[in-house]
């Protein structure tokens, strides 16, 4: 059941000792791995475990990296230079490395010790993706260092993830389009959110809005948001609030109650609505961003729609040097 | 020479197992701990250290908080209910906690079982202010735990402190008007920066430009511009660009050359313009954050007396109920 290439790299984790784990990739491939820090922080009982930016994470060159260390790495493309480069270090340090990438033969394949290639794209089953690989690899890690109980239910969650985005992406087809056509002249729209969703408003923010509409942004934090940015509210200021199922929930309704009372250009997604059966109570919490991911997903589509800016337009990335 | 207060909070550290840091605040509170926590990164070679906005701190409530903890604190006022709730969750799980306020007899204060009161406003001397508290603290636990050989040096650099800012503030006492007034009439304007200097960009971005001006803001990490953000950027989007002494300052350099090439709307605070006499060699990139957030006070100030929008304004921060 389990992908053949996510036990060969937990085999490799089981024959040696893990103190602490690096989540380090850029833009869309590090904001997937923002579930995982939350799983692993909220879970792992001795290990511990930081995310960066695949440069930040060179330059800063934190001093618990050696041979105790697991770092996990991600890039599309498997092309991303500073996260071939993250690789590299990584191993010059010790560390196990273990990375994510969709190209195979990649040269981020071919620095890191072990690849694990998933499935993209429309026809992508969603247990072979990206955050689900992830998850396999975090929560396999606790199995096997901490015993922590909660694997096998996962895989199992993660079987009914595909038909749970089915029916997530009908459900809420119109109001993409309906979100697309009240949003299609805006020139800033922010995203907001905490705990495990916290990731999918970044992503949105500066890989949607920013990289593929120029749309202005900012993925607020939705506890943050009452101590400085909840200023900016006014009733022209458009936000799209993901309210998830994790711990965290509590703050991402203060900040509904708030803006709810002083703006009025406000999308909420709550997972609250999502038919998530399969799933299992205990790890709904950590599902729920990666259901709010693709239905945020048809939204971005609807929107580039509207605004007649498919997503692929760039101006400078992979055009001009940089 | 060290803050009676710090020596108690040290000598406290010292008769306990420490095995991990939690820096705990909100907004502003919480940037001003981001320099502590590269610190911690680069120079703690068993203590991990993690950085959270107090709710979520809460909610998330990590796995490895217990008796083998320290959670360092800071609300300005002592009143943030977020930080004083944090402060009896972390007691309630046996951690010790330090906490950093300018009010000594306030809730956060009483919620703390150690507290250090900072001196705050233009006639307190920089060695007694919260950036230099939170220093004093972190690498006088390393030097304790971990024979870390930087406390003395720190605390010789932290005593020029003041010099250092009453040079730079002059330096830049030009520069801060003629931004002000390119800028007075922008509404939008981004903060960048990595390493040690981000969480001075994230704080001008929400507590300066969103709390403080109304103005949209966002601070985009210098490594991860390269990954989305970059794609806004026209010759009408205005960044500032902090570039500061540590070991990311390439990722702020380059950074810099494409926002140079691409935009026209650029403002540097380039910390090797600073005169850091008396502070020394090896600690130079951890103390330019601290000069870059104070020259980029005046910065805030000119703003505010260009626009004619007094810092102190608010519409609902301790004015309506949230």
């Amino acid at each position: 059941m389990i992908h053949p290439q996510v036990q060969q790299a937990l085999d490799a984790m089981s024959t040696r000792t893990i103190q602490n784990v690096f989540l380090v990739a850029c833009g869309g491939s590090s904001a997937l791995m923002y579930p995982s820090k939350y799983l692993l922080d909220r879970e792992a009982k001795s290990i511990a475990s930081d995310l960066y930016s695949s440069n930040e994470f060179i330059h800063r060159n934190p001093a618990t990296i050696g041979a105790h260390s697991l770092v996990i790495l991600c890039s599309h493309s498997g092309n991303t230079p500073e996260t071939v480069e993250a690789a590299k270090f990584a191993r010059s340090k010790g560390a196990l490395t273990v990375s994510l990438t969709h190209e195979p033969t990649s040269p981020l394949a071919e620095a890191s010790e072990h690849v694990i290639t998933y499935s993209y794209g429309p026809e992508a089953p969603a247990f072979e993706t990206n955050y689900s690989i992830m998850y396999q690899l975090v929560v396999g890690l606790l199995s096997i260092k901490e015993e922590n109980e909660k694997f096998h239910q996962l895989l199992h969650s993660l079987q009914s993830l595909q038909a749970v985005y089915d029916r997530a992406k009908s459900q809420f087809a119109e109001r993409a389009k309906a979100f697309a056509a009240a949003h299609k002249d805006e020139k800033l729209i922010y995203t907001m959110a905490s705990g495990a969703n916290f990731g999918v408003a970044y992503s949105f923010a500066i890989c949607i809005l920013m990289e593929m509409q120029w749309i202005h942004s900012h993925a607020i934090h939705a506890g943050e948001y009452f101590h400085g940015p909840f200023e900016i509210l006014d009733k022209n200021v458009p936000i799209i609030l993901l309210l998830g199922l994790d711990e965290t929930r509590p703050l991402e309704e203060r900040a509904l109650q708030f803006s709810k009372q002083y703006g009025e250009k406000l999308t909420v997604l709550d997972a609250t609505e999502f038919d998530l059966s399969g799933v299992d109570e205990g790890l709904r919490g950590y599902i729920a961003p990666l259901v709010l991911n693709t239905v945020l997903r048809q939204f971005a589509n609807e929107l580039a729609e509207a605004r007649n800016h498919p997503l692929s337009t760039r101006r400078y990335m992979w055009k001009v040097p940089y």
